[in-house]
């Protein structure tokens, strides 16, 4: 007698992780074009970025409705349960990580205005290991696969080091040169808004963990800077 | 018949409301203390801070798992749902205000290495208000009052023009006296991580008016930054 709720719910289950990847691909789009057109000096392109939030603010929306009528009309438990609060704090993650792309895309245009500091090399890195780790997260969700997000959370020591290493280079060119402290200060920013999408990462790699187990890692791995 | 459940109920509703307020008041707290020691130059009062964060570490895990009980043994609808759903978004956002103090601490620890660059006005000013915001969001979501969560939505924009302030003042320390380039360089991510803490309050305040109106408000005001 209870199948055919239970089936409905499993599809609702399915439809709501299809939901979240499908704002985990806006988001990780968002942060490439972002820094795709940084690197490549583009402003229409960043143009693009900043006025372009409108599909990831309403999945936003979406989803979080999605997850307040699962809760009130299946009443899930245990994993299931889990798995629908996990949905609603990764969702604000992801939308998060939607407005990051937003802050770089702005202070890339700022850095735009002047001469380039440097050859960009370490930000487009940071860039794609932030992107990977908040695939990878997203992937260890929709799988329950708690090895794969013990791996997202190694990836942001890498993730830190670049940080640490893009800000000491930038350091350098602004004692050197006073012309470089303007447009270096943005590309510092751009590190740590890059920084903050690792650690959203992180947060859904963490909530994988705690939905999977229902073991709380979340204050016992470094913390989050 | 039904009055003893809900009673029940009503009861742990109020403990997770108090709980909430308790780590919302440590959160503060930590804030207060990282920007006072910033501006007395305590060292030792800083390594309090960096090392202080356990309690409210413990508090985010209690305040989660009362949610989902709340939830798995009393399915509660409508506003009800809502607030414990807004109660789990709240925990985060108070536990990432935490983690925003240390991260106030380590840069003030490393601007404590190099003399003073300017008398700190407009920083102390910033932590006043992310703190008044944070206690007003915190005290509409225990009365469920949407007419004081719209006045921290309108608090933001201040804390965003000191910011500005802030980061012009410093700009031009640094292209008159080199000296000053790294120690205000901790001072403007001092102001980003003030400022960050107002979005979190902001994002506490627009969860109340979800929660008491349905109303999404989140994308129709000005973009977290």
């Amino acid at each position: 007698m209870p199948d055919r709720p239970v089936r409905h719910f499993e599809g609702e289950l399915e439809g709501l992780k299809v939901r979240l990847l499908e704002m985990g691909g806006l988001a990780e789009d968002r942060l490439q074009a972002a820094v795709e057109a940084l690197v490549s000096r583009d402003l229409a392109s960043l143009d693009r970025v900043l006025a372009g939030d409108d599909p990831i603010n309403r999945l936003h929306i979406e989803i979080d409705s999605r997850c307040c009528r699962l809760l009130a009309l299946h009443q899930p438990m245990a994993v299931d349960l889990r798995a629908i609060v996990s949905a609603v704090k990764i969702n604000t993650d992801l939308e998060r990580v939607g407005d990051l792309a937003v802050n770089i895309a702005e202070a890339a245009r700022r850095y735009l205005r002047h001469p380039p500091v440097k050859e960009l090399i370490d930000i487009p890195r940071m860039a794609r290991l932030a992107q990977t780790m908040l695939r990878d997260a997203l992937d260890a969700y929709v799988q329950r696969d708690t090895a794969a997000a013990e791996r997202v959370l190694r990836e942001d020591d890498e993730l830190d080091g670049l940080k640490t290493q893009v800000f000491r280079e930038l350091l350098t060119y602004m004692l050197q040169d006073p012309r470089t402290i303007e447009p270096a200060l943005d590309l510092i920013l751009i590190s740590r808004h890059l920084e903050r999408i690792g650690d959203h990462a992180t947060n859904v790699a963490e909530d994988v963990i705690f939905m999977v187990s229902a073991r709380d890692v979340r204050h016992h791995t470094g913390e989050a800077q």
